[in-house]
């Protein structure tokens, strides 16, 4: 597993994913980790890539750490340089590979990785722009994406910071999936900001998620909502939910549901979110325990490892096609159970999926994980990066999982490359 | 109603309001319009003023109108160098006659009263200055005072921003007097600017009051809340509710205890803020009218006139007391119902209404309205002003109706002063 981080995925993005001419990120790299299709730059992965070397650099000293520094900083440059709106205020959605703003929307859920990649980039490297830039953005969220009546967020939102239009704009919606990350970002800003107002936004998300979003009995997330959180069918959203196309397709009926692998990333998250609070919270301590036993119940595969992409609730699967950022994030929720509930369950589904992520996912010969495999392990999609995928899920889930690993003392060599 | 107007009330705090030594104003004037008492300032009556001069200013030209200018600019400019905290961003509660701060919370009621004053002034007399400053305010109140997981704003707030203690400081206590408040001011500010923003958070704060503090049925409002808008029994809240001494005084066990005159007050602000937004809502017309109704079948004495103080919803009155500003503002809230509903007995309810405020609230000699009065309209405090009283509801009560007469075509002096 270390080997897989430093000597595989590390490298792949720090060889390929930087835009040596005009600065930011490169993502589209396809099986063979050969640039395919476009190169316009998207808010969401080029902050989840700043993240990655920022986090990243943790594990290393010296010139190694030095040159993450240089990966993340230019990043950063061009981020602070091509994506911020100076006349509105916030970030951008899309630029061109030049930096030419091409789509000024501001989606809650892109402002929301750019706090997280900012406030992290703070905590590695001290850079106080950096925060100053996380806490702006915070503060634009609030005074435009905050919803007094209702409570929680808008998260269509366009340049001026007009709600969207209703319906495929989805300005009538609320997310289970934007929410998440939203509480993600708070976590890592008030880490690195320690003020109290970061500290109350971040109990109020996770308050919210687990009054609105989360079926507390049973352990498992639903999917979209009303401004007023009634849950309602999820449809294709314009710019961030399955589609850039225009269309009113359903794309799950019942509302309720269910992504197993988001569901048991929301457990370590607010899991990670009680940690930074030092905060004890025994009342949800069920909750992101069923998350994880939901999964297994009804979403896993313990014939050939991995976990599903979508199910019913407490009823059938829907799709057996197994999605890497599920997977990867399973593999730390998975882990996180381990370590703190000491169920030998979940050390089994966390080695299960190791296995299956090592051998299927993993294309070991080019350093990065395949988008989408069938349920036997043959790769469906085996791009290695696209507009949303970059070192986030791989990178992250990794570094999560040697981190818990070290906390339990477990030989390296238990876990085999 | 002219005369008392503009001989009366106007020159009461022209002459006698301005703090000519330190700039501001001063409100604490006894039964013979003498100064008595303490003269430190408070954020709340400090722009109430500041308002008041702004706003009466539409009523004259030339010199008068330079004179009202001068009495609101000069008070402006205290607000701006005295309240407004330079480190932390907002407007102090409380400051000394020479402006020195004696208590830095920042109460959600003050910075409002804040926004609608600035609002005011820009609209009047177009200096950005006091607009900028009205957006700041509108800004730190979405950052710090919004609720996103209840919806709605904090109320108490410290210094620093961070929610007062709970109990006696109310950190956990929601109220519709505040949020009929923070309406208002949205009403105004959305005026001033023109800003979708301001205009969505006014909606917002419209949908809250109806979904959780008004009886829609009956047409009463609720009084205090939890942070979840569970109705509960009201106490005395430190600084803004009843109170400076620390008891935690039960004032109104049932929590149907209603202000029949804030009901009426909110039923004009809410029409002024439906036409403000241009934005016909027919569904909240009925609950308008129940407002006015409820007061008149419940709340009003049709023996000397005028409204009484408190009640149990569609039950007792509890307090047969008359208060200068329910009555006020009740005269407002009959006139409108009468322009917008044709119905003869808000016609009556508004002239019997003034014949007793005319008679018995207004000192004619001194030239403002008593305090305090008993059913049959003896005084029991018969101050012209203190700390929370001065120009505010006794101009803008007789500004309003004088708009409306007019449009009424109705002649002077059918409504004899």
């Amino acid at each position: 597993m270390e080997k897989t981080l430093f000597e595989k995925i590390i490298p792949f993005w720090a060889s390929r994913g930087i835009d040596q001419e005009y600065g930011g990120y490169l993502l589209n790299f396809d099986e063979n980790g050969k640039p395919y299709g476009g190169t316009d730059k998207y808010l969401v992965t080029q902050t989840r890539m700043l993240w990655g070397f920022s986090h990243l650099s943790r594990w290393k000293q010296g010139a190694e750490k030095d040159s993450l520094y240089q990966h993340a900083r230019q990043g950063l440059q061009f981020l602070l340089n091509h994506f911020w709106d100076s006349r509105f205020g916030g970030f951008y959605w899309k630029v061109s590979r030049q930096g030419d703003p091409i789509d000024k929307a501001k989606l809650t859920y892109g402002e929301t990785f750019a706090i997280y990649a900012l406030s992290e980039y703070y905590l590695r490297f001290g850079d106080k722009t950096a925060l100053e830039y996380a806490e702006k953005t915070f503060d634009l969220l609030q005074i435009y994406a905050a919803d007094t009546l209702n409570g929680g967020y808008y998260e269509n939102i366009e340049e001026n910071w007009e709600r969207s239009k209703d319906g495929f704009y989805a300005g009538d919606r609320k997310s289970l999936d934007i929410h998440m990350h939203l509480m993600e970002a708070l976590t890592t800003l008030y880490q690195a900001s320690g003020k109290e107002i970061h500290r109350r936004k971040l109990i109020e998300s996770i308050e919210l998620i687990m009054r609105h979003m989360v079926n507390q009995d049973i352990g498992y997330g639903y999917n979209q909502f009303d401004v007023s959180f009634h849950k309602i069918p999820a449809i294709n959203i314009y710019r961030t939910w399955n589609a850039e196309r225009e269309t009113n397709e359903e794309i799950s009926v019942p509302v309720d549901t269910t992504s197993y692998g988001h569901n048991v990333e929301l457990s370590w998250l607010l899991d990670r979110a009680f940690e930074v609070l030092r905060q004890e919270t025994p009342e949800y301590r069920p909750v992101l325990r069923k998350l994880l036993d939901h999964s297994l119940q009804y979403g896993y595969d313990f014939e050939y490892g991995g976990i599903y992409r979508d199910g019913i609730a407490d009823k059938e699967v829907l799709v057996k096609d197994k999605e890497w950022w599920q997977n990867f994030e399973s593999l730390v929720g998975y882990l996180n159970g381990y370590v703190k509930y000491q169920d030998e369950a979940y050390a089994e589904a966390f080695e299960r999926t190791w296995v299956f992520v090592r051998d299927n996912f993993m294309n070991m010969e080019v350093g990065e994980s395949r988008q989408l495999l069938d349920r036997q392990g043959e790769s469906i999609v085996g791009n290695m990066g696209n507009a949303w995928k970059g070192i986030y899920h791989t990178g992250r889930a990794l570094s999560e999982c040697l981190e818990r690993l070290t906390l339990l003392n477990t030989r390296e060599d238990e876990v085999d490359d």
